[in-house]
């Protein structure tokens, strides 16, 4: 077998932009090009933008990648990668997998982003040479991926990792899932600025540095902001950002007994905002978790950034292709 | 291959009594012998007394045992059967596997209690045919095991499936693990005895006709009184059970919305003295996990029983062992 650079393209689709990557076997992306998506024109017009910026970048390389693998945010039929339900997106039932591969003349593999991102950080960031491991990822909602023994979790219908929906605290406040005290409605950066803005109406004048902050607009205020009004030393944001590592580290705690990985990988525009929160969480499962569990762990911050999707989708598609066309040669 | 019975020996060890079966690959007990344990008398006694009961069972029967599977309420290193740390024992790093196997004779394989229970019901009891289940035991403490696609998870250092320490209140009663809010601490057998004791003393007249179910002694309160009470009609209790099933549906919705599993089979002591809790518990589970970790899902009761341990155990032996004799022959 001759050596050479094995390609693929990773996508990472979601609600508001598509970014396309060409990335190779090591993980390194090679050229990128990200547009905004317009979800109002449908399955048909996201899929005529793949194809011309994968056109666009392959116009210019020498390599044919081995095929394309595509990060949803939505729950994927993982045995023909239909989309069967991306709530940003406003699909239902896509067969994305077989469209833009007919498309493309390509194989595609279509899989969720958050097990996209969970398969970059595994092979190719914070998890590398490790197979026992979960990424949290804490953004606006809060999701995740679970390798175990050399796996990645799939679960009875390809939905496992679900970690933003651990019930935390069951008498908690609502969730956007329908349920109570969810680890995403303590933690997740919609309610990290839900809890802000609630903050500021029940105490007006302890609220009013996290107001100014928000240039008096309490719609405006989102969790960065918060963060910000933390990191000036504001009493009340501080007292906000201690709850929700409180709910973080109890999350963190459940996970760490419930899996018992080596490594518990937090990422996502939570923790990238709020970087100090990693070892304050360390300490915490540290403290809480039991014995056995937490003697072998590391709590480390995800590598890859936002390049964790495309990385992870291009790796999926890789190790699903590669192979494939190895044994064709 | 000359079709023949296989047969293991399984061993479920405890603080209080062993139990040791001859159970054939179908699952079934031909015999078994059940003595009590006296765990101040160290490994040595204990491992003399499992090697006089094999011989009693090996004397009336045709066969020979592939090997022997023992489970045990600890912590076990995976490689060599080295019991870590049993805290019902008093064991601390105690090669039980090479040296049980020594003393008998017959290769050895040591586990987890709760995880040979689960090899039992996944392949023997509830979880037949099912590739991705979890079992969860409410017994005086809560215990789990976790198949997904077909394997059961290990976890970094052997200790996956610490179920009744997921965080389902973060401000919630104190833990005997020492952390605050974890599932047995809400709905675990000792946990509800101390719940009902709290609430006596708080509430004396409202608690009178559970005491008086306890011969008027606070200490002789058990969970199992709590379900009599609670079934012939006390409110007191009646509130009390109402917030166990609370507690086990918020656990419940974690894990199935965490692992994604097409079963959720639920055992124990807790649940076989309230056994209506299973389909409470399968519709509070209905309304509040996610949808697409929910559709797939069945919640059943653990079918074994007590039998979960050695069944198990021996199927853990007859799947390590009866395929190397079967490549020695």
């Amino acid at each position: 077998m001759v050596t050479r650079e094995v390609l693929a393209i990773g996508v990472d689709l979601g609600g508001t932009k598509v970014e396309v990557a060409r990335v190779d076997s090591a993980g390194r992306v090679h050229q990128r090009v990200r547009r905004p998506t317009d979800v109002r024109d449908g399955p048909a017009a996201i899929e005529a933008e793949i194809v011309a910026v994968v056109a666009e970048l392959q116009g210019t390389a020498s390599s044919r990648p081995v095929g394309v693998g595509v990060g949803v945010a939505g729950q994927i039929d993982p045995h023909h990668g239909i989309v069967r339900f991306a709530p940003n997106l406003g699909w239902r039932n896509v067969p994305f997998q077989e469209d833009l591969s007919q498309a493309l003349g390509l194989p595609v593999v279509v899989t969720n982003d958050v097990r996209a991102a969970t398969w970059g950080e595994w092979l190719h960031g914070a998890g590398q040479g490790c197979d026992d491991l979960i990424c949290l990822f804490v953004g606006t909602g809060i999701g995740g991926g679970v390798v175990s023994g050399g796996r990645v979790l799939t679960g009875c219908s390809n939905t496992a990792g679900e970690l933003g929906h651990i019930t935390v605290d069951l008498n908690g406040p609502q969730c956007t899932c329908g349920n109570g005290g969810c680890l995403e409605a303590l933690a997740g950066g919609w309610a990290i600025a839900r809890q802000a803005r609630e903050s500021i109406s029940a105490d007006p004048s302890a609220g009013a540095f996290l107001l100014k902050m928000a240039d008096g607009q309490l719609e405006m205020i989102t969790a960065k902001i918060v963060f910000q009004s933390s990191r000036a030393g504001d009493p009340l944001t501080k007292q906000l950002v201690g709850r929700v590592e409180e709910a973080l580290i109890a999350g963190a705690t459940s996970l760490v007994n419930a899996f018992n990985p080596c490594r518990l990988i937090l990422g996502g525009g939570v923790i990238e905002g709020m970087p100090e929160m990693v070892d304050r969480i360390a300490r915490g499962v540290q403290q809480r978790a039991l014995f056995a569990a937490r003697e072998p762990l590391e709590v480390l911050r995800a590598r890859l950034g936002s390049d964790a999707g495309v990385i992870g989708a291009a790796t999926l598609a890789i190790r699903t292709f590669a192979e494939e066309e190895d044994r064709g040669e």
